[in-house]
């Protein structure tokens, strides 16, 4: 016996945000035996009810993340909302961050990731930088109306993305909103992809089967796994997230998007963390997003990306009018054979994700079928 | 907006003990929106760790069982290690057991678990209660020595069971320990193997595929699914086991321990709760054996019990002679292709269960071998 007890952890990471990816990180952090400390609002928040270790306080104050980076080996997000300017001061002064504050920008900043994109040469779509109705009507003479505005930060799930038919409502959202905006033409999408790629701070790369993903007002609703698309095209797409995790020093997991037009691909967003599109690869791949992020952010070897079965679907849970969460309906949910509930202890709140349900079957559309029905049935509606 | 929020739990449970079954119970609550409640002797304890709500007490004393049990919707249990008079007492209250006093007993008591097989017809090896030399002697008279005694109560892995070769040895047992015993003969076995089955309230029943246990020095080392039997035998393992979760009222997972020898099958041991035999579910069965306990013992629909893969393996990480523990050599088990690796987050002892690997693949000699190579990097040993 010795007076210094065996150390029992392999690693400390801390998480900035305390969400459904932080709650879903710490059940993979249990079975590596890593320790994950979340920086959180609330000690209600989704991670902190599953058993991470809660250190009270926000991501926009500079105090509050130094606290987090003196307890662990190494600060990652479960967002994008922390100002990359504290990033910047915080690896300045020396805590490790992954992915590093110049990568996580490229997932900040809208008009950073593309000019970024562009300037290494990947394909993305047309997009101008506009304050000014100006440059609002330069754009629109180029591609014609609508157009496509999006605030280069802070948006998500559809927040933050205007759609302009015309210059009066380009002089609404000047007057209503600061600018700079990204401004997009209309694109002829036949369908949104995203691709998952892991890397390592010593530069291993693991790239995931690439999905599709089901979008209904401007929310990710159903991810399939693998996207029905052709062999070539899917390794270009994941080609292209491959080379962009290199290029931009990527460490941790990253979800690129990317829309096919008849044009080909082009690169929409990045996410420099867990995503949404990447939960079906809890039990669809051998090695989950979550236990893929904390292998890479903690410089392990990282694990193999493969299917597990021929089809793997997710669909998310969303909020909608019933005042009841999808606890109430979780029976109904599991008497779908086959069914993965994943519940994130989130108060019911029309159009918020509440959990998803992944069904991993032989046949696409019977997986996607019995994965609907389950998550219908935690929304309350027929299944 | 209501000053009610809405209930974001879908059940409480609660567990008495706080080892590794608790702690991967755990993580298959916060998928489903569980709150899991453990009765733990210490903040360090496995499943505490893992961030299970604590509440400190010991199992022996009947007022911190009752203070778990006005915190949960039902009571359930990591270990067999519970008086079963407080059992009985604790239900006589009211308290919801799953499984209940009269079930756990066939798991906490072997002499009443052979004389219930044995009344209801089921095949058991032959066996005898004995608390002196002259019962011992008759039973050797019939089988021959050398004699198997266990203690009725307590054992496990190996602990409370004695190998006599002779009168002597058994002379010596009784000077140092106090029967009764259960005597048992030296059998013929062929191959140890074990069922998984589960039995909700209403009487659902989803038995698991039949998997061989390997043992050494007495405990188990490697559960290979599915074990490499014929056909007959293993629905007749899987019947046996169906029917013995009926017979006894079993609410939760268990365990059936069989020996297949020269006459055919024997039930040996019964364990109601998750069981090591079964920890290969996690991944390899499309219901891990955690959230399939959970759902029985709060009334929820049953899960598919089928494997994910055709062959699925699990070796131990057992505690050696290093001081460090498995923690200090992640990276290396992490390095094999397909390795899952759970940590218990246990201080390392010789002999000590401290994790395990499992590795889902498609042929049962490659899938043994990694499994087995991952885990012998963990134990410090040559992969």
């Amino acid at each position: 016996m010795t007076d210094n007890p065996t150390q029992t952890i392999s690693g400390r990471v801390g998480m900035v945000g305390a969400g459904q990816l932080a709650r879903m990180t710490q059940q993979a952090a249990v079975a590596l035996g890593v320790e994950l400390t979340v920086l959180a609002e609330s000690a209600e928040d989704p991670a902190v009810l599953a058993g991470a270790r809660f250190r009270q306080g926000s991501p926009a104050n500079i105090e509050d993340l130094r606290q987090l980076a003196s307890l662990v080996d190494v600060v990652t997000f479960d967002h994008e909302q922390v100002d990359p300017e504290l990033l910047k001061e915080l690896e300045a002064e020396g805590v490790k961050l992954a992915p590093g504050a110049a990568a996580k920008l490229h997932a900040q900043d809208k008009l950073h990731a593309r000019r970024a994109l562009a300037s290494h040469g990947f394909p993305i779509p047309g997009f101008a930088e506009a304050s000014t109705i100006g440059e609002f009507d330069q754009f629109a003479a180029e591609q014609g109306w609508p157009v496509v505005a999006k605030a280069p930060r802070g948006g998500y799930d559809g927040r933050g993305v205007w759609m302009l038919e015309d210059r009066g409502q380009a002089e609404e959202l000047l007057d209503s909103a600061s600018g700079p905006f990204l401004l997009e033409a209309m694109l002829d999408i036949e369908m949104e992809i995203a691709v998952m790629v892991a890397r390592s701070a010593v530069g291993e790369l693991a790239v995931y089967p690439v999905v599709e993903t089901v979008q209904r007002e401007a929310m990710c609703r159903e991810v399939k796994a693998p996207a029905a698309i052709d062999k070539g095209l899917a390794e270009e797409a994941a080609g292209i997230a491959t080379e962009i995790a290199g290029r931009i020093g990527l460490v941790g997991v990253m979800a690129v998007e990317l829309f096919i037009t008849p044009g080909g691909l082009l690169v929409n967003e990045l996410a420099l963390r867990p995503h949404n599109s990447g939960h079906y690869s809890i039990e669809g791949c051998v090695t989950s997003q979550f236990e893929q992020h904390l292998r890479a952010v903690l410089d392990l070897p990282l694990g193999e990306t493969s299917l597990t079965a021929p089809s793997v679907v997710t669909v998310n849970v969303v909020g909608g009018d019933s005042e009841d969460g999808p606890e109430s309906r979780l029976a109904d949910a599991l008497a779908v054979p086959g069914a993965h509930v994943h519940l994130y202890a989130k108060q019911t709140r029309p159009g918020r994700k509440l959990g998803h349900v992944t069904v991993c079957g032989q046949d696409a559309d019977a997986t996607a079928k019995a994965a609907r029905s389950a998550a219908s049935a935690l929304e309350g509606g027929f299944s």
